[in-house]
């Protein structure tokens, strides 16, 4: 069974045991709250559908590592079904990054999200901050949910390393906003900063699915490093297409993240060159009709190449901890699968 | 032995605690984050003490609560220290009252919390979003900690509790923000806004207290109604003095509820009367120098006697609920003179 019947398998799941979860907003005096979380996960208003909701790649990581680390995975998940007692857990951590992304809109004061105004910009700031903390209240809600499902100790290791993902995000998060402002920053500081920010969470899915799922300590291990890396891997290629991407290089200026001033990897490398490049960061913000030269510096001064470098190096890395965690099944085979559509022809 | 001398007791132990939790963030790269923190909390920073840290009425109900509702309770509370095993549940919902003070003061662009700027002002609305929620995460880290120090059955009720209080509270607050902008309101539509807003956690508080102490089902049940009724009691009687108190009255014009048009319980029984009042709020904005004429036409119109009489009744039912829940020892005394303090001549 391959990704693609995994994922048709699974995702209706998911879509239907988040609805679960949110409609308990849906009473008289709360209906405005639910239809602004509904709009926010893409089941309703304009421009709903599957693009307005995401790939929900979070809660198909956990589903896919519990699968693949249960003893039963060997047999066709259609019949057993096992994985769906990992639904609540799925649920929740795709809550939690859609907490994140409410709340990452409103600091960013970002107008779009997946094509559709932000929740912030339909319904203002203020009801915003509240839809990003109600999503958190309900991610939690949903992990309690878990320990009907599950042991004590496997339930509670579970909501111990969701809350440590979580507090590593905040933290990420608060590196991310404060780094805006500082000129002092090395390459050094950018990965605690991601390994917050973008890995954290996905760390998190394998951990969560692992536990779940039975999977001995030092398989759990792999699993960890395995979701760790491939959010490192995924991150740092994100950077790479914030300045060599098609969009950034030729489509709108707002896309290159020279004209945003992102402190990325590439740019973090750039500037620890001390050359041509650091130079012109130095004068002050860079306009879109800079950029084809800027990046071309870059790619001159050997900064592409380290960073398509990093790429390659962490998507090794999370490969390698995949196949030491010994996914079994489809399941397994599926997830090597979901990391190469992830990571693009890198993995 | 005293309220006060229990609070000379606890007080430091929370406090303490609150600070274990919190210095989780003190690390290199998080360590202006951690000072946001305890400059929220009241710890550092110009203005920090007492008054700053405020009077943590909420863990200190819990771990009252918990006293009077355990077996050991009859003893001197200096010598056993069980109620120390409650400390992580009481941190965990000041936490989340911080966290929603936090965001509150986002919401209401309030410039001043307990007379120092907020957080926002001071490291702006991105930052002050991430210290809310880096609140509301550890306050879930501390409450895993009970698990360690109760049985699964009862640590699971207080977090079910907790996370039930939690989604009321986010209710609340929508309806309170969605209802700046409404002008059919009725009575009936307050309720449930500051059984949400203002009710929930206090009743959370002394169901946790209760679940964790060891009371029986009947007892905190009365537990969760005395919480309930002292938040709605301690919420009525703030609305009054929105409008009758001396500063509403004689100080600063935004002191009064009625410049700043907020639809408290006196507002919405005064509307509901079709009179003067009515008519007055009707064509628009109120100005400072009619705060005397407006409050004193809702006197006439008898809402003063009414929400006076509104609070004597919550009060009644907060300290009938509390009788029925036959708190023991000398913790049970201080939660009747708790009560007492915080509803000020009305207990």
């Amino acid at each position: 069974m391959s990704l693609e019947s995994l994922n048709k398998l699974m995702l209706p799941a998911i879509e239907k045991e988040l609805k679960r979860i949110i409609s308990q907003l849906n009473e008289p005096h709360t209906r405005h709250f639910h239809e602004m979380l509904a709009y926010h996960m893409g089941w309703a208003g304009e421009g709903s559908g599957a693009e307005a909701a995401g790939k929900r790649i979070r809660p198909l990581l956990v589903l896919l590592t519990f699968a693949a680390s249960s003893r039963m995975s060997g047999k066709a998940e259609t019949e057993d079904r096992e994985w769906t007692t990992a639904l609540p857990a799925a649920a929740c951590i795709e809550l939690i990054h859609n907490f994140s992304l409410v709340h990452d809109d409103i600091q960013d004061n970002s107008d779009l999200r997946r094509g559709r105004p932000t929740v912030w910009k339909k319904w203002g700031m203020p009801q915003a901050v509240n839809v990003g903390d109600v999503l958190f209240i309900l991610a939690h809600i949903a992990l309690l949910e878990i320990q009907k499902a599950f042991k004590p100790e496997k339930a509670q290791l579970a909501e111990a390393i969701i809350n440590e993902a979580c507090l590593a995000l905040s933290c990420g998060q608060f590196m991310d906003i404060s780094y805006e402002k500082r000129n002092d920053l090395a390459v050094e500081d950018y990965w605690p900063m991601i390994s917050g920010k973008t890995a954290a969470l996905l760390s998190a899915c394998t951990q969560v699915g692992a536990t779940l799922g039975g999977a001995d300590g030092s398989a759990r291990e792999s699993y960890r490093n395995f979701g760790h890396y491939l959010g490192l891997a995924f991150q740092v290629h994100d950077d790479y297409l914030g300045i060599w991407g098609d969009s950034a290089l030729t489509g709108k200026s707002t896309e290159s993240d020279l004209v945003a001033g992102k402190k990325t990897l590439p740019i973090l490398h750039g500037l620890a060159k001390h050359g041509a490049f650091a130079k012109r960061w130095a004068e002050g913000s860079i306009q879109s009709d800079e950029v084809g030269n800027l990046s071309e510096q870059l790619t001159m001064e050997g900064v592409k190449l380290f960073t398509e470098e990093a790429t390659d190096q962490m998507t090794d890395l999370a490969i390698q901890s995949l196949r030491a965690a010994e996914p079994k099944g489809e399941a397994g085979e599926a997830l090597f699968e979901l990391s190469k559509v992830l990571l693009g022809r890198k993995a």
